[in-house]
């Protein structure tokens, strides 16, 4: 080959990252499920059992206001008080929940389509503790951190939304805590939010927050930016009594609503992968029953998370190789409904950023991924199955995902990929495809080029420091940190919050400068 | 739950760890091919592309041997000198090549049946360096790493073959490279092995060794277990002429073939992927017709393995979401032709076992299983896209590899997966599965448990240290390393070995107690 033509390749390249916008190799929303770990008929039996437990079994404890208007809509209250749902309702609300719907980011830039099999990646989780950036150990999570991560978030491109990670436990109350959830999350970044309210009173309270943010009363409703996360039962077959009060207001107030059942496998759901599929499956649709009996256009997301336990001690293995079956499978039977979903996946046993967080990350988000999951949550930040958060995990999994979403945007069978005469030109002409008009126009349109992932040679490596990827993902951490203070909420209007409610993030924090990063 | 129920449950897992031969929860072998990047009309498309390589462009520089037998089968020479194949004779190849073989370990226990969409993962590669154990350096690979390495792998239940991964640089000729390689490999390790093997004077030359250790003259025949790897073509479509020769005389000793197509895209293959995909299988098919051409029952390995260039550079990216793509539609290709088939997988970019390196293999090496490849090369131990390798890469990517062969296994749909009476049992009773005999039951067969993986709690691992899974596969390797001798040659026969040929290797190395490790 011409060592001009080589050179010139190679300076196009270069060139070319980061891509414009618009000719992007992945964006949000590209289309999975190539990965089928169940047949047609096995669904269909998963289904059987699910409809199964919903009309035989039931589950227990439901709030009074939504018994009332389950029983008026065809359920019925058993002899044990276990609230029953007949097969047609359950059928009924399948085919006439919504399909997709619009998860808005505050910026619209971040507003994402959610339903078919459109595949997107972002955090969540409800970790108590976060790995101090500087000392290394463990320690409580703050709202400071929330705010910390929602800014590294805004940066990171395959981070779909903030769902938030971490609790802040500097917080007095219940309602303080999601008070000052929702306003970090709010005041990190622009795109989509969720939070998990414990009532409906922390629902109501923040509804004036999210309105003043939006520009003004009732206008949350009209882009609903924050979802509510509820985890509406307690496995096995239970109503979350407090959490079903969150629903309803959630729903009431127009929140999206992430419908999650996170039973263990071996604990608080069976130990056989499908049968804990199959429950998950009946609780959540439990769940988005009472959603539709509120409001038939609501904005359910059916979040079947299926948890692992390692039997020998009992604790939640969320890097497991059964947990990426359990989220596929999660993910294929939500597509079998044509909801919009959610699975988790990402969620490593390890409890730092290395070769098993990464190989744990990798096949869990990629099966769940191609299983064609629409939403995949808890994909980036997590250590120590959700236990905790590292800030640099972040930065390494936006990197992941990147590569992941590339192999589902898939392989392209064209006219112009399939090209004889490409070949032949080559073969017979300069003997290789560097300096090819193909390779210009598919190095940009075809190819991901990674920010962390090291990919230099071994002896340009060696004399550059040998540094792991964690190492190198530490100091783009300190750089969006110490250079990304989002100012998409108006002075005025932040005063305003401050004085409605009781926030607990200094403003010093939220402007560069403060010495902090 | 009962405090006793539940030291019982835990009692018993911990029991069932590591589980008894038979009722292990993954096997080599099972059978994947649920995850699809490529439809059938895609593949169909990809296949006349193939076809039409194959017969309207062809493949230069074959040797004369192998032109004389292709000229007889059907084959025609170009006015440029290529040697062209007719799609009927291409077809025919195709319909009537091996289906299904064993892969011989030199123990019967190690013995692979190859075919179909069983899923089979093992080393491969020719890394030129080593990262030093001690040093953390890289330095050239040597005849006692090749040994060290075979141990490993002897000791590592889900790499299921040992490949050679790296060139022993400390042999003076071409000739006691390939003696030395198969010495070491044949020496450490009771698994099936492959060597690269330059010409056909190396094949003839290592004949006498593996007849000698097979038990006599002839005697490896009846049990090939050693696998001729060859890289039959230069691409784009030209024969690699010296390996040509080794390619006919491997198949004439009776040997296995891995007949490799390792083009770039974007630099020795098409940018876009479909045309490296269609490229890579035209080339693989050209040599596996010659090799049906010297004789009709050998056992042929289709390997189309494009590579990625990182075009910004011209390197190789083989941890790239690209790669993935690559790999996995090579994989169904050889699905769609139905024929024993390898792709390379596990090929982080990373020079080290951190983060990258982990989510690099995770991603590959799943998407690779799950397309159905029967043979996943080089998916344990590989760092810098196939140019160095660690030692503590195979003891973690044995762990990676058991959770995603776990994957593979898949979900059980049954009676007994998917019974209404456990649930009903549970929920109406003691209110978990913990005590459950479905659970335990299940946590025998259906759960994997990792050996270095750490799922621990984030207290309890703070408290024992705060170590990462490389620093816990370290210990792993010097344990082995300094234990695990295998002394399946007997000395009298190693004794002959030793007399036949220029053996590098210490005999001192391969005894315990000579305090290397």
């Amino acid at each position: 080959m011409s060592d001009l033509s080589l050179r010139r390749t190679r300076r196009l390249a270069r060139g070319a990252v980061p891509p414009a916008f618009g000719v992007a190799p992945i964006t949000p929303g590209m289309v999975g499920g190539r990965y089928m770990p169940l047949t047609q008929a096995e669904m269909e039996r998963i289904h059987d059992l699910v409809l199964r437990l919903l009309e035989d079994l039931g589950l227990s404890q439901v709030t009074p206001s939504l018994e009332r208007r389950a029983v008026e809509a065809g359920c019925r209250v058993d002899e044990t008080g276990r609230l029953r749902f007949p097969r047609a309702l359950v059928e009924d609300v399948i085919a006439r929940t919504r399909r997709k719907f619009t998860l808005h980011g505050l910026d619209p830039v971040h507003d994402l389509e959610i339903g078919g099999r459109r595949v997107h990646t972002g955090t969540g989780g409800a970790a108590p503790t976060i790995m101090d950036f500087d000392s290394g150990r463990y320690r409580e999570s703050t709202v400071a951190d929330l705010y910390d991560i929602a800014r590294l978030v805004d940066r990171l491109d395959n981070i779909h939304w903030y769902h938030r990670s971490v609790v802040a436990r500097d917080t007095d109350t219940i309602l303080d805590l999601d008070i000052n959830t929702t306003y970090a999350c709010l005041s990190g970044t622009t795109k989509s939010i969720a939070v998990s309210y414990t009532d409906g009173n922390s629902v109501r309270a923040v509804q004036p927050m999210l309105d003043m943010v939006a520009g003004g009363e009732g206008k949350f409703r009209e882009r609903p930016f924050c979802t509510a996360v509820c985890c509406h039962v307690v496995p096995p077959m239970r109503f979350a009594t407090e959490s079903c009060d969150a629903l309803e207001a959630a729903v009431l107030a127009g929140m999206p609503i992430l419908l999650v059942s996170a039973g263990q496998a071996g604990a608080t759901a069976p130990a056989a992968l499908a049968g804990a599929v199959a429950q998950a499956c009946a609780e959540v649709l439990a769940g988005l029953i009472l959603c539709n009996l509120v409001d038939p256009h609501c904005r359910g997301i059916f979040a079947a998370w299926p948890f692992v336990s390692d039997l020998r001690t009992g604790a939640m293995s969320g890097g497991s190789g059964e947990q990426a079956l359990l989220s596929a499978a999660c993910a294929q039977m939500a597509g079998f409904y044509d909801l919009p979903n959610s699975v988790p996946a990402g969620m490593t046993d390890s409890k730092l950023p290395d070769v098993q967080a990464g190989g744990e990350k990798g096949y869990t988000i990629s099966l769940a991924a191609h299983a064609g999951a629409t939403m995949i949550h808890e994909c980036a930040g997590m250590q120590g199955s959700l236990m905790g958060t590292t800030l640099e995990s972040y930065v390494l999994d936006n990197d992941l995902l990147g590569a992941i979403l590339r192999t589902v945007k898939g392989v392209e069978v064209s006219e112009d990929t399939l090209n004889f005469d490409v070949v032949r030109d080559v073969v017979m002409g300069a003997g290789h495809y560097l300096g090819h008009p193909q390779t210009f126009a598919r190095m940009k349109t075809d190819y991901v080029y990674p920010e962390i992932a090291d990919r230099r040679s071994i002896s340009e490596w060696q004399e550059a420091g040998a540094r792991d990827a964690r190492a190198v993902a530490r100091d783009r951490v300190r750089r969006i940190l110490s250079e990304h203070y989002p100012g998409h909420i108006a002075e005025s209007v932040d005063a305003r919050l401050r004085e409605t409610y009781n926030i607990v993030l200094p403003t010093a924090r939220m402007r560069a400068g403060n010495g902090v990063w």
